[in-house]
């Protein structure tokens, strides 16, 4: 059966919110989560807009798909994210015991992976899927604040 | 100079917030957040009323303490929380570049310190502060669910 429902199709969507995240001046990163390939959530960051550390897309995207749900536990659900989810976002995913998580671009300095979090062993993850795109997009960013400032 | 403001005070208003999460049935966990001896937010643990694994007392916390004082960082704040706070919060006390942690009792299994969460190079963190005060509410805690079920 073909389907369009890959994690390159959820992931152009969790690009989608991060060029909105751009839109706004915020550091573009971008979630959808999934459950049944259906989009239960879609946030995008607002630390800026809501002067709030902890309003990370990936946060959001939990209190979204668990109000959703009616459930705190996100069983059966995929997160998809334009970048690498830092320690508190991880920790956060560790709490929700969700099935999967997909990244974007690798954050070498401050993601999950190099900062040493334990994810839940419920939970695999897998990244790279849309890397170049979401890398790009982040680049573009940080070039175009450095030429305002 | 005599002042009551010092770490036992400050925690004792972190341990009634435990009490009301208490109250209402969730993980007894309370915290404030404190500039020149004034507390600018009271939270506890509202994981089970807001069914949302991100609403611990420390994220709440850093969201109220950031409203107040119209910066996402908590410069020259400190956070006094009655349990050592886990990955996910911890993960947010970094973003926050909050001064200083105190903590009452230790949490050996996900707290932060066993965790090896990474804190920011500019926060210090201090614990056991009215730690059996923490520890015997949490304690209770359990005791009451596991005669419930």
């Amino acid at each position: 059966m073909i389907t369009p429902y890959d994690d390159t199709y959820f992931m152009k969507k969790a690009l989608e919110e991060a060029k909105a995240a751009f839109d706004k001046g915020e550091i573009p990163v971008g979630a959808v989560i999934v459950i049944d390939n259906r989009i239960i959530a879609r946030t995008h960051n607002l630390t800026e807009t809501l002067t709030d550390v902890t309003a990370h897309a990936e946060m959001q995207a939990i209190t979204a798909a668990a109000n959703f749900l009616g459930g705190k536990y996100l069983k059966g659900c995929t997160l998809y994210v334009t970048l690498e989810p830092c320690q508190m976002c991880a920790g956060a995913l560790y709490w929700s015991q969700i099935d999967k998580i997909v990244y974007g671009a690798k954050d070498a300095q401050r993601g999950c992976g190099a900062m040493g979090t334990t994810l839940h062993p419920k939970t695999s993850i897998v990244g790279g899927v849309l890397e170049e795109e979401a890398s790009m997009l982040m680049k573009r960013f940080f070039i175009e604040k450095r030429n305002l400032n």
